[in-house]
């Protein structure tokens, strides 16, 4: 019953501070979210630490299939981001990595190179393609939504910080999409026209040990596949932790 | 010299209104566009014609591989949609029809269903599909940015009506961004992992008929394919054109 | 007691995720609404049925005074349009129908006439009428908050798909803001114009059977003209609703 | 010749400047008008004097049917207020004035009375009337885009000043866009249920002295009505000028 | 326990309201405050109070060291205003008082002069002065984050009222930010060149009675400074208050 | 003759193309700028180009007075950043260097130290300060329109990349504001109440070379001071190139 009085108790206190957001609105990750990002932490208990992230100075780590890795700093890793409309994340590619083609629906992305020689692209929606290069000290910008990849050609490993127009951009990673959510085989060979035996192998590629423990390496039909948990955090790192069980 | 000085006369008439935007801003085609759409048109010569469209009641030309139409009502066809932050389109889909795989970068959609039995699905970032079979009269909604897709699953053609947050969506159709760009194979194979070879067969199923003259049916390298000029606006309706001159 | 904790444990519940808003925010209608729209749905309690909305392919009730119907699909109805700044609705109009003059206060609206024979206009801030009679597949958009209506100008009843920029359209009704509202004759007339006898003879007839029975036709005054309910929500089917009874 | 050519180089300067916007953009009224203002002036030709307006401290004109006067303080008459999204007014008030009931599309505002006593009222989407009497030294707010009114009660005239959430809000006052636009009298009077032949008065009143000359006191039909110029400009001091011609 | 389940039920009531924000989300103080302001009160708990705020009739209290009063109406004073984006205020200068030098971060200020003759200025990012004299009835802009000022340079004092682009403007003045903060001395010193000893005797100035007590005229060293509670609330009327009880 | 009728086919031609804004909206610097920034160059001529800037490997000049170095990455440099609301720099500090006190009027701004130690800080409006040392990997957020600092505290030079909340942030630095502008020294003082003298000997510090040739250390009166060129653009990289003459 006392934990209870003072759950309570911290409920009210939590929600009766008056202020209004005026210099900032430190996410307060237990209240509700609203369209525009957290309720704000009431500001009396927000410290410089609100505005601190650490931990940017060493590689993500990149054991998975593409051999790339990503460090978010969204308002969820920085809560003084929230609702300010940008943040940022580092990027590494390992020698013969490659970043899989993916969106950020909504968000645009800039990217400093800082270590290595890495070709970056984006699709616009006319179909062309603008691909380059880059080298040390280039910056390189996609725009809000648009597909977009980048792949290590240097001879070793490379890395980036990358900025992007939200505080917590969403990232849609293509074959995730595709080959690991519990979308029919059918229902990708149609709306794609790639050959059902490909999107088979993919999904097969895709799914995770589990998966490949009871069906091998072909995925015989769509209504089994549902089994394996996917991603439950649209986050990267948590493709990349996936990604890593898998091959251990 | 005369054609020349009254040019310059209508290019001062056109700049010398004062008029700020008040009620309206409907989209000036010959001004500057600015990130937000079009400059505003003199409100003098704004008509009523300029908030009307017509056409809607006939489907949209549906012969293209996917057997789908699109008729967009944006603010290129609807000059007095500028700004406004919202369109609408009509979709049609025959029997056996699907509408391939795509994403309308920062930018969300609501389909009402007029005729059929369709399935629409999108994927969220998490890779968890939102799947349901609709019938007439029922409602869908896509959130911005994220990858969705539709199939007829009934015994006859089915139609649509759509809007959009935007009033002028772009679309980023995936098999035409991935085989109908330029974008080389090896890049493609890698930053999927679809066999390079499957991407060489699509690559030749989107790029039309000169293509196929050249090379046959599957695509030997990349360094040749770009002879083929991509789809010069980012309206779907292009994609049909295309695909209608592929097939005749 | 039980239940006491248990609602307690739902609230704690309802508020310890800690989800940002990332592809969507669907309405949770138990959490407190911003001035954005409502708080976020929790993100794993989301389902493909948050995004979907039945029964647009039957007319709406046009039994009321002006003899059209109104069903919409705002968020309130469909929580997946939450915060998406676009929603849509179907308007009916039997033969001889009105559409009153209305706006929507900072909102616009497009419509396509799927049948009938209709004529829609608006009024601009510069008292210029934009009108024009429309048939089936014709499309029409009244800028942001400005007063509109519509006329059946057929032989037969019509039917329209609307858009509107905002996932939570406010309506305000002309005749219903001035004469179902709790506002005084006196201020009525002299803020119009109007003659207080025409004022009172409308009040009569838009405040119900109620009003009429007490008050017979001409309201006497106005201290008295409150104890009639006035529509407790501002969506027009709840006008509709209110008419109807009126009638019956 | 030589003009043309000095004006091509003006316009060649006035398209040159290079510089962003940062600080502040000033309206350039010779430039193209876009969505969301004017375009920028050149920084470089900006002086303090495009942020100083002069001339609040004398009543505005308030000869004419209402007996009340506008001053507005917009982007038109200051500059500097291009796109800060708010502006301001002086409104004076005779003793018996009125303002009509007005509203402005998508926009709020707030008044402080400065002398005199006011009666202020909104009404709300669900027919609501907010009102008080107000004194010297209140303040008011009325939500974006609801109709509202002002009525003098004191025994002297009252001024005030007013804020409004944009730097150029549109004014729709009922009485002209019912009364003083082209819209015929059947219309009116079909959509709002007003008695035609209180319709036809009114449009009496508000055309004019050549329409009274032509017509007498009741306007026969509507196909008439349109030989007297409308107002030009939504702003309400066009207004105060036109009601004061017809009384002359 | 009583009292515990009252509670509950009363937060229960306060968080079962469904209505979305239409017309206008009034400020409830008792729920959590977002990135775009407070959570919207119960739309059926709403009088026309909240839309009211009296009392600028009368000066703001100047007894403080410069001698001018500031009588905010933001949302926290006045409910109604919550996320319409706009505000205002009274602003009182004695003769011979100074506005401290003070900006509004991202919002923009509009004054009308009422009483005085005042000099207004701001600096441009990019170091340019827009300055002037001012009499009665003259307004004055200052664009969005600039560093702005006021001098009364007549023999009387002087009033005025002003608009902000923000319901809840912070305030950040120069002065209270350098010497009034726990910013050490030294930090200052070297990061705006100022002589330390000017510095020192600033935070003597600016640190109240309790400081002086304890320290004299010249601050010693930072590290002791802290004791003195900075003011709590960032709304200039704090300021004086707190300025009040240093002289008396 | 050719020269202008090419110049005015040039410009016809710069302003036929008909396309809307859609998947981005690269800077054209020739054509007006609006409040939301650049128009849109032709997409016919966007190139990868557009989205490219080379040179952020190495350190900015820091040569001046506080020994710190700024490159900017903004829409001027980078066009393919128009009005994506994003963008960075490059900052690198020498050893005892300082970044003087300064806001980016309504931007926010998230700094990653590469290399280094430096103690970074920002003042909040109710003056509170939020600072920490910080090391190489770390990430500090500073909330928009704050005044904010760095102090190098290391035995080395520091670098670090920064991420602004709009693609073109304007920069106030205190000194400059106050010191390098025409403000009068007796307003500077009465506004920030620093002793006069100190005021003069800033200004003499950051009026340069030319000024010291004719008045000597101390600045004897205002009139006086305008003859030295003010910063013309509001970037950093000016101060310092200014800096840097005054030094030489």
């Amino acid at each position: 019953m006392i934990a209870l009085i003072s759950f309570i108790l911290f409920l009210f206190c939590s929600f009766s501070f008056q202020a209004s957001a005026l210099d900032f609105c430190v996410a307060d990750k237990a209240l509700p979210v609203g369209p525009n990002g957290f309720s704000c932490k009431d500001p009396k208990k927000v410290t410089v630490d609100d505005f601190v992230f650490s931990g940017l100075d060493t590689p993500a780590n990149t054991t998975n299939l593409f051999k790339f890795g990503f460090k978010p700093v969204f308002d969820t890793q920085l809560p003084g981001l929230n609702s300010l409309g940008f943040s940022i994340a580092r990027v590494d590619v390992e020698k013969g990595s490659v970043v899989p083609i993916h969106s950020h629906p909504g968000v645009s992305e800039i990217t400093l190179l800082l270590e290595g020689q890495v070709s970056f692209g984006f699709i616009s929606s006319d179909n062309t393609v603008y691909q380059k290069s880059f080298v040390k000290g280039e910056v390189f910008v996609v725009p809000p939504g648009l597909l977009h990849f980048a792949i290590n050609e240097g001879n070793s490993s490379g890395s980036a910080v990358q900025g992007f127009s939200s505080s917590s951009p969403p990232v849609q990673v293509l074959d995730l999409a595709l080959f690991q959510s519990n979308l029919a085989s059918s229902v990708i060979a149609s709306s794609t026209l790639l050959n059902i035996d490909e999107v088979k192998r993919l999904k097969g590629v895709f799914k995770g040990t589990e998966y490949m423990a009871k069906h091998g390496h072909d995925a015989p039909d769509d209504a089994d596949v549902v089994l394996i948990p996917t991603v439950s955090n649209n986050c990267l790192d948590m493709f990349l932790k996936d990604q890593l069980a898998y091959h251990s």
